[in-house]
């Protein structure tokens, strides 16, 4: 990775800004609320601002002579999953160690801001630079796990609160006409180099790879046609699915979408980071596993994107390496919105595809202790792309791969299909 | 039952200070540390805090004409297991919902209490007072809980943190030689009518019951006296163990009492409510299973008391049927203290008898949502006595039925012998 | 225990007969059919055949020099739970054993019998011959279990298969009217010191116990009083259920007693060992869990007797402590028959009792390693006394204590109620 | 899929020979062996002898008119997994139904065959002809499972039985040493039309896939070298492990390949349908994860290849589409075989790819019911090459595609590896 710097702002002033957005996401909230881990996959809030804080304190502070750490314990309690800096406690549990309260929490992460001020301002050291933009990219990725693992706990209060109140839509919506655009093959680069702007490993390298023509959906799949598919039965229906996606639907006695739920009179609400509403039918279907994104193309008829046919389609359809979407931000919605804006693959909803994550033909880990960021979760997911209403800007391009289990449906995650 | 009242107190100051000792148990805590369930078993501080008020808003506010409910979710989610009053949140979850925070539970009891003061102002109505003399009972029960379900929490935090600092001895200790006790048997009474003081229902009704002769302990058994068994590879040796005993440690990986663990010197440690300590040996050993009872009573070729057996033998011991031991308060120890005060059945460790938690011939439940208070539990319990550290002075008395499943070991559980 | 020889006829003639009726049971058979284990609880009727017969070998043949043991895994193999034996084959995988086949197992069978009758015949041994009689009440009670056990395997059969074909009911069925029995109190004698007969350890020793004045029920529950309650709504209604039994019918999704079914048209049919029949409604009862057994007892007001109640109310009817009731061979049904007989408390369905299963006042385990062979169980389990259509009509008497978990429903188990 | 017809026999001949080869499998076998199922991946042999009977009743006879069911609940009974056909009896409950028995599932098969003969005595219907041969391809894909099942199941019993004894090596063993062949890439085609021969849908479309140069080992990698990583602290060392296989091989205590242990005097052996035996160093590595295989490779810093690049490198080094390596028939020992033979790509142990098992572009299911062969497994399996010592001749092929989950172990599964 290379260390990319904005040249109209310093380092440090990127990193700040970084961190103070964690902890703008974190402001509406009261202690309580940063304490729960709703389930394994998700970590609490005050996990996530001490995480962040570790990466940094982990990485490059406990290599710098002077530095002293603030307590001695948290390079064990805030260690994800990084067998090279030594074992962890246990990821399960993460939500019954209420100590460090938030309070202390904000101090540390203060402690280890002091501390990275005064290396930069002494320091031109160019590894330190590029950890310290992989730190940032990092904590930018768990701010959307924050926003993520939030709505998962608070969906299972039955007082439905929500996390923000809910401004007003700024613009009039206006439902376009879903199209197939055509897409033509070939013998094409996927991935990302990286020179002009940090990427993560697992996107490089560039490489080639041969694609015949498709044609992919100009828009998302909208709540109002995922109903269609509802409503035909499909969850009742076997042989939409994969098998093991029927399984994991029969198991868990899923019928729907996470967070939606019928109301007494009959219709389909959902649960947002604004409370309970009313199903919007024209913003596109979110909270959805891979195995209901499947099985809705199958029911169309059409297929999944390979993330390869996604990124090329992307590429062509904005013609540029980095266009932004929607997102929280912007639209002050705390939830994807509707999918009037045609040819938008970026910043509304994750997409699934149908390939299965690995490495990239060439893929080099990085070196050292970080390289377990990517590597070694190449097995049993499925890549998404596109980046969500809650994905961080900098994180929205078209090289760009998250990937997930294929059962995972607390990701604002959503359908593109191909045929 | 029947509502007792000292004569000296209103039964209003004796509410407000039973209200007033479980804040005093949360004082100490910040908001983070009443959130999270650490097991289905244990639950929150948060909860108990609001469940115990919801108990008196149940069963007696909500009957008055003039109540305004604080809020109308709280009547589903801060039930219990009354399935007299309605569904209830799932258990297991008590630990996600970090709304109502810590200041609203704690508005929710000012307005509970303000409720009730109104209330006993202006009547007089006995069914009203029983009712309520129960639901004091059954905070004080719940304090108990607070204490050992927070220990349970803490004790997760790698940090060990206290909950509260540590106050030294107030009295020399001397350990005083054990001796075992000649009771005599014969046609005996057991259980209690409740004519003088509140009892619960399954105390009663009073009732015959053969015994033969017997001896019994002086002393709970030392930390010393397990650590022995331990040496001896009691957790090793299946003959010791009933059946379902060897799974349980098989399965669980259990080699030592809840809590202890060895520090890196070889040194028995364990967690208390004040830290991680040094073991006390002259202290009674406890948070130990049914299993670990009876292993323990089998290595030592002794056996543990049926209840009728302690109950006999404890009243002979005090000559009376109500003495309080030592406690939390009393001591400044937020753990057992020593074992020195011969003769001492009550209020130090609760102590596992062989008897099978069920009714006593002749058992009435009460009538009401409240008869499921504790008939219902009567299977796959075991019986203990005598009141721990941690049990509130006016629930230790001789003819107290504490049941927990053979499993339990968090609660401040210990051994006394009978041959 | 004492070895009791009937004076008729020779030890080891008593020994055959026992034998030879374990491979009567067997005899229907297919080979497939003696292999599968289709829970952890039960086993393979090819387990049953070898492992009795492992009993004698282990006992009493490894002690003897000459003997030549049939094959050297066997005792390990073939251990159930006889820690003192040494290790023990993993239970839950008994059904996966598939050699030695049925035929091996049957000539260790017959090596087993042609050294022991070589032994019984060069030997008085007093010591041999209370082990020997001990052996051939454990086999009498594997006898039971394999027909248990069988049941259940073929009821996961979609075809229905039947263990042998039906005979017709010998005698006609007159419903007599069940009364309630008046059974006097007071301190009286509970147990067997076996001077008569052959007892288990756990029946003893005779003791007193008082007992209060008693009705108890003339007859066992049938089925279409059970139906009552069905139609009642009894499984829907969690105010008839023990906490434990609520839990455990909601996560099991019973709303019936085992092996009950309803067919297309909407009548109520249960598997027996003779196929798939309608119900009989005169006949008792039986498959359910000590739960159910309860929550009819509440439904009806009434209670379950207390193991004492029953034994005393057993010998009072019977004037007599042993009466052999209906069985498999007399009549011919593979089911219990019908209700008719009064004041028969013996030899149709075991009947659950409100009793935990525990020690005697003054309980001692039989020395040596077949004291594994109660003492340890005796947690978590409760008592059923009576007998049933499947017990060796030897063990049939009011002094035998079988015990099961209170969820065990493929024993012939059944209610009869006290008030 | 077209149903391609070996000239010089008659399809019944063929057909004949398939299910003879079936019987010959099932024939050392006693009928207790043919009944246990050992986990819920694995079926009893008698269940595959029915299941691949109901493949031709299912898919050809019920299409006739006149043909008579030999069971009219089979059609239920022997379903695996095709919902267009109707519900499936419970998979993880095959080892349960015993009946029918092994003689009559004989019966069974002798009357499928009985008609099949009397049909294509009569008919030319290509349709007909064309599901024969898929089900021809299906029961020899059974073979290799009865073989695999059965040594699972085997594999529990403590006396190791010997499915067959063992015949000697028919050839003098010779180490050829390892080498890295050099493999050109490009623009390639791959996958398979079927225009000569029976393949499956999964393995088609032909398409173009572009593929960087690479090197390919000459051999499987050795049970020797795998001996060495285990010896080098593999398995304690999570740097080599994708997080997935760490978290398996912990949860599982995995310390070597399945049917490894150490004997007393600490060699090495292995369970084999011969019996237990001494590690044959020079023979494959086998029965070992996908996560074994990754974490061997970056262990020795190579990769697995991708399917692609496996089946690119099969062909150029056989020069031919179809290359029959050694099996259990030929070698007369039911293990793979020593790794003697230079550039074998085919035949002794399935290979482990890096490409998750999912649809070549332009993919299509089979139409109708037996379109659910192969496309609903896409997710979550791994695709293996090459074919074992267990598979079917014909089934051994440069573009065969199997799968299984990365878990799996107790398939003929072992590595190759590239850098």
């Amino acid at each position: 990775m290379s260390a990319v710097i904005h040249a109209e702002i310093s380092l440090f002033e990127q990193y700040s800004q970084v961190r103070q957005q964690s902890e703008s996401i974190a402001a509406p909230l009261k202690p309580e609320d940063t304490v729960p881990q709703s389930m394994p996959d998700a970590s609490p809030i005050k996990w996530h601002l001490a995480h962040t804080t570790w990466f940094y304190e982990t990485f490059i502070l406990r290599a710098q002579a002077n530095y002293t750490e603030f307590h001695p314990d948290f390079q064990y309690l805030f260690n994800s999953y990084y067998n090279g800096v030594g074992e962890q406690y246990t990821r399960a549990n993460r939500g019954l160690v209420t100590r460090p309260d938030l309070q202390q929490v904000m101090q540390y992460r203060q402690h280890v801001d002091m501390a990275m001020q005064k290396l930069l301002e002494s320091s031109q050291d160019e590894g330190i630079q590029t950890l310290l933009v992989l730190g940032m990219n990092h904590e930018q990725q768990h701010q959307e796990l924050m926003l993520t693992d939030l709505k998962h706990l608070l969906s299972h209060n039955p007082l439905h609160p929500s996390y923000v109140a809910e401004k007003p839509y700024a613009t009039n919506r206006m439902l376009v006409e879903k199209r197939w655009l055509p897409i033509e093959g070939g013998l094409l680069d996927i991935g990302n180099n990286g020179d002009t702007e940090f990427i993560f490993d697992n996107e490089g390298p560039l490489h080639k790879h041969y694609l015949s023509d498709f044609e992919i959906a100009s828009h998302c799949v909208s709540n109002a046609e995922y109903l269609e598919f509802i409503r035909a039965g499909g969850y009742q229906n076997p042989t939409y699915w994969l098998s093991d996606g029927w399984a994991f639907i029969s198991e868990n006695h899923i019928t729907a979408p996470m967070y939606w739920q019928m109301n007494e009179t009959g219709e389909w609400c959902y649960y947002t980071l604004n409370g309970l509403q009313k199903l919007d039918l024209q913003a596109p279907v979110t909270h959805i596993s891979y195995y209901e994104a499947d099985a809705f193309a199958t029911f169309k008829a059409a297929r999944l994107p390979t993330e390869q046919e996604w990124e090329v389609a992307c590429r062509q359809m904005h013609m540029q390496s980095k266009v932004i979407g929607t997102n929280f931000a912007e639209s002050g919605q705390y939830k994807p919105v509707d999918t009037n804006s045609p040819n938008n693959f970026l910043g509304n909803v994750w997409q699934w595809t149908q390939s299965s994550y690995s490495a990239y033909p060439g893929f080099k880990a990085w070196e050292g202790t970080v390289g377990e960021y990517n590597g070694k979760f190449m097995s049993g997911q499925m890549v998404l792309r596109g980046g969500s209403c809650a994905t961080s800007a900098s994180h929205i391009r078209s090289s760009y791969r998250n990937f997930f289990p294929p059962s995972a449906r607390w990701q604002f995650s959503g359908i593109r299909l191909v045929k």
